[in-house]
């Protein structure tokens, strides 16, 4: 996720005060060296384990988790260890991605494998996938395991998209429909079940599970669109990461599958590009990046983002939330697709 | 785990038949990519996904599992998902610490890592860490998630002493103690997790749950004193890995540490050859490998491990198991000292 120049919403915040404590007593049973890696990645210390107070990400995937409760009338205090699980499976993926895409910052920081090398920022990884199940399998009846295996299966999902991204990259072939499936694992699954898992976890009925889970698959694929078009055309001063850094690396992001798929002059220019394995220089990333966009690829994907919003939106008809936090989740979509409107 | 000279007892072999089908059942859920990368670890392919039936390992752990249902007498079937899953977090582990230590040879097969580069190594090991969860969260009833949350602590404590084992190369003030506790962790806590799972999952009385993972936390340091001895002194053409690999690594092994810990001319000489980051020669290694044994190292580990094997064998003394059940874990923990008697 880039940095965003929008405003987050109220509830970005509120999350902070009821999730913080938690995931700090999760943290708390890791081992000295791994707490010490997982504190710094948090932001709650310097390397050397100094206190700070440095920025440990928008929070956003745990304030759906709490959201998700309250849309279905429980006190989001109750969502808590859901909340603290999605973030610890977020945050697993986040340092061993780093470590697999080689990017040595992160919320204006040395990533974990840049300060300590590779095998810590792997057990780091491996310690918070393993401690999120932890969490949830200590709630009391039965609620608790159908969160563990709706999370674990999220994660299945998630690996799968991670893997498939991997594959896809400098591959002109790859159609809309199998970059959107990638979507769907990578970035949807773990959306999805935030929205839902604190719903799970308090014990709604399965179609509101089914309701926050549509939600927050829609409002995953909302984001990515939206990452993508920032991954081309995203103002680095704005998105805090290079300039054209998907283009960079040659990402089949689903802006570019939908120039290629469309075919015509452009689609065989950038599939020619996107297959040549040699280095660009800035001006051709520049040139690539404008025939992206006056083939309708920005548009398409700007249009794509916000149909995905508005079905996000759609989703939270049948529950019975209030309106201040239906406001909220139709806030949360906004929020996303406005990143780059 | 190194390759053992002596012949397997023979619930090891009967454990594949019950095992291997759900085991693949349980991998044929993850992407095509993730799935051959783990058919080729588990050596049921080829690389290139022609399949084969090479070496899968012995299996220890899951016939851990098999038998101690059978201790508490349970038909073994039952806890075949705690079996798939013990084995998956074993595996797990093994993907990523071959990627951590730089192993390129695994059961006489390149290590998934050197063949298809660490970032696959990295999401293979997630994913099947994922999936042990996925597995135990399946099975109907409160035992599954009971299993599911022993297994997760399980995992922490590996993880720990992962994190302590790479700390501790190359420190010769790390006492005895600090390494058992780390052995407690790496070794001792999967194998006892490993012991007492397919009893929980069975639903068996806590006190028989107990016994069991008593008995294989004694059974993994009896296991890694052993190992330790073999990483010394053991002969390569047993144990299939170099000789003397633990004193080329500067591992502070539990012989290492007793002979430091013990002080006089030894300990001194060992600890200063333990502290200086130069590369040693063949015959440097062969030269501390006789001064660790002449001041009693071997012999301290041997006894020690027997010791551990027999604590383990005690802790089954309360358990119902029939005498043919009991047989085969005594044999279990003979066949694990016997490695290097």
């Amino acid at each position: 996720m880039r940095t965003s120049p929008a405003t987050a919403p109220r509830g970005l915040l509120a999350t902070r005060r009821l999730l913080d404590p938690a995931l700090r007593c999760a943290i708390a049973r890791l081992d000295p060296t791994t707490r010490q890696v997982a504190s710094y990645h948090f932001g709650w210390t310097e390397a050397d384990g100094t206190p700070c107070s440095s920025d440990g990400g928008k929070a956003v995937r745990p304030t759906l988790t709490l959201l998700g409760a309250r849309a279905v009338g429980a006190e989001p205090a109750r969502a808590v260890p859901a909340a603290v699980a999605v973030e610890l499976v977020h945050n697993f993926s986040l340092l061993h991605d780093d470590l697999m895409d080689g990017d040595t910052q992160r919320r204006h920081r040395t990533t974990v494998w840049a300060q300590w090398g590779p095998a810590t920022a792997i057990l780091a990884g491996d310690a918070l996938l393993a401690l999120s199940q932890e969490v949830l399998l200590e709630v009391p009846g039965p609620t608790g395991p159908a969160a563990a295996r709706t999370l674990a299966v999220a994660t299945r999902e998630l690996i799968r998209g991670q893997v498939q991204d991997m594959a896809f990259e400098g591959r002109p072939e790859v159609t809309v429909d199998q970059v959107l499936a990638m979507a769907e694992g990578k970035t949807a699954a773990l959306l999805s079940a935030a929205a839902c898992l604190g719903a799970v976890l308090v014990g709604a009925p399965q179609d509101h599970v089914d309701a926050l889970a549509d939600y927050g698959r829609h409002l995953g694929l909302a984001f990515q669109l939206v990452d993508d078009v920032l991954g081309i055309w995203g103002d680095p001063t704005i998105t805090g990461k290079p300039a054209r850094s998907d283009l960079r690396a040659r990402k089949t992001s689903l802006p570019v599958a939908r120039v290629i798929g469309c075919g015509g002059a452009a689609g065989v220019e950038v599939a020619a590009w996107l297959r040549a394995p040699q280095e660009d220089t800035e001006e051709r990333l520049v040139q690539v990046a404008a025939l992206l966009d006056a083939a309708g690829g920005q548009e398409w994907a700007r249009s794509e983002s916000a149909a995905h919003a508005e079905a996000a939106a759609a989703a939270l008809a049948g529950l019975p939330a209030h309106d201040d936090v239906r406001a909220e989740l139709l806030g949360l979509a906004e929020f996303v697709v406005g990143r780059v409107q």
